[in-house]
């Protein structure tokens, strides 16, 4: 397996010796693309039965991937939910810090630098505890209580921004010689890491589902499928790649309004976990989203909480932030863009644990 | 296969074409039992890949079981952490639930009552949930907050009680005419699906560990640990059972002192999924103790609270009733019960992001 950093927008290459976060050229967020890939399937039962196609060697890990998929048999039609929320730390952020944090500690760094809404905070927290290095978690101040909490329970330092985008900015302007900035929006290895999910969901079904519906802030997930699906069909173990579906929460719409226009309406007050509003990776994504077939959607407060109530009262125990796929496939199915003999896989990606404390009041 | 209750008091047996909770002839706990027992590995990736040995069809799941088995590599020591707090509700009890929830919808059963300390409570909801039918739940009054509304979220009737006995009590009183008792302290099905992680173990490694350590307040999970690996046993997949080792809760330790006599020092504050003081199976626990030549220990708070400051600074995102089953490690380690050569599985039950709330105030 040959690997190099190559920039998704000027086409710089680079060798993966050292750490890169963006193109030292433009600017421009990094790829890590593999050369002569060959899938040949492990013994694990985790995310690391594939690495035969994960450019680092496993080693952090939590017991990340490997999560469930379950038939969704109270909805019309061919539907199965992917039980992302199972993962280590509560969501799909673990594949992505588990091949990051595991590139890190393969390069000697002793202190990885993170800014989050929430989740990949928790998830970077967890895999740097795993690794004994040191984390640095910069977060909106209107992060929820319980998320910040454990971030710093798990022993990462935490610092408040003023909002999601100066938490970026401040995190970027922080890093100091001999820290490593992974913020998982740009990181390129974290990519490595969310592209399992495709070749886990082709080992669960034994064939690609016609169709994933995703919730979307950073698309890190997004990206890591279309990454994951697109060598699965280079290699010729898939004839087509999944139509990807991205939901996005109202106000945090960025990869709708690039391919449809503008929206209006109030900025989303539940959906926490996808509140990004300037992804680096925008143009990737509008390439998967329109590369796939698929589309972008957006949903409001109130379909999010009556997707979150049915969820719920199914056994689902996700957060509000991950109903939002259901509002999506719902609306998806409502307006013909999915019929009910269109195999689709519904992505949960986050634990409803970590709002254990404001249920019963919403 | 062959199934029968049997009373595991006077040996009272019957059909399982009903639902029975205790024994109607002496009241005491039943087992279920099978004769004819054959294992085929089938191709799920939850705990019913071992349905050949599961007494019942897999009618409602959630994607349950088939957890992590991530070796401590920060502990001295051949150890691995079994990461049950991945399951679906965030406890091992969902093994139990799925099994005896399908058996309940088996029989044609629209409504099931539980008793609880919180974990058992929310599992069986969510269970009762995924099948559509009814769920009330006993808990006592100072369960945490957020484990009762999460019940309450999952469309279960709550009902709170005085104290964990209470809440049994009341439980069993208010049984109707059409309701089944499910409480997991006594269900003889729950067992059936416990049972697994044995299964699931000798699957992991390949072979038996030489001791299990793990947290025990109404042994159900002890039951099941003994029940699975007696099977393996006599079908002759294993030459050995597993030494157990049960770790209790200052306070609720019925099975230490009925092994080693009374105990003194304040009750437990923080092991809140620990606090069952009249375990119905304590006989059974007793002989499984014994029967594999393990051992029970009582550990107080403090012990509790570093092990689970370790965990969390490790990325183990635990709740404090399990963390004990890492202090009980600690202390056979250093009293010599366990050594470095004994490859040793800590079962690590409880997911601590239901205690998000209160991380950082501890």
């Amino acid at each position: 397996m040959e690997v190099v950093y190559r920039c998704s927008r000027c086409g710089f290459t680079a060798e993966t010796s050292t750490w890169l976060w963006k193109c030292p050229r433009c600017g421009g967020p990094l790829d890590v693309v593999i050369k002569g890939l060959e899938l040949t399937l492990g013994e694990r039962r985790d995310m690391w039965k594939f690495s035969s196609v994960i450019p680092v060697k496993p080693l952090i890990g939590l017991g990340e991937g490997f999560t469930p998929l379950v038939r969704a048999g109270f909805l019309r039609g061919n539907t199965y939910m992917k039980l992302e929320y199972l993962n280590p730390t509560g969501s799909f952020k673990d594949r992505g810090s588990a091949v990051a944090v595991s590139k890190a500690v393969e390069l000697g760094i002793k202190s990885v630098i993170e800014d989050s809404s929430g989740n990949a905070g928790i998830s970077v927290a967890a895999y740097a505890a795993a690794a004994g290095i040191r984390a640095r978690v910069y977060v909106p101040r209107d992060a929820p209580e319980g998320k910040k909490s454990l971030i710093r329970s798990l022993g990462a330092e935490l610092i408040e921004a003023p909002s999601r985008v100066e938490a970026g900015r401040i995190a970027i302007e922080s890093v100091k010689n001999g820290e490593a900035y992974l913020g998982h929006t740009w990181n390129p290895w974290f990519l490595q890491g969310t592209k399992t999910m495709a070749y886990e969901l082709l080992d669960q079904l034994g064939h690609a589902p016609d169709a994933i519906v995703l919730p979307v802030s950073a698309g890190t997930l997004l990206l890591g499928l279309w990454i994951g699906f697109n060598e699965l069909r280079s290699t010729g173990l898939i004839s087509k790649v999944p139509r990807l579906y991205a939901v996005q929460a109202q106000g945090f719409a960025s990869l709708y309004e690039r391919i449809h226009g503008d929206t209006a309406g109030e900025s989303t007050r539940i959906a926490d976990a996808l509140r990004v509003s300037n992804p680096p990776r925008l143009e990737q994504m509008v390439d998967a989203i329109t590369g796939s077939g698929g589309d972008a959607l957006v949903i409001t407060d109130d379909e999010i909480l009556d997707a979150w109530r049915t969820l719920l009262r199914r056994g689902f125990i996700v957060e509000p932030s991950s109903a939002i796929a259901l509002s999506g496939y719902l609306r998806l199915l409502n307006d013909n863009y999915l019929n009910e003999d269109c195999e689709t896989v519904i992505v949960l990606t986050g634990n409803g644990l970590k709002y254990i404390d404001i249920m019963g009041k919403i």
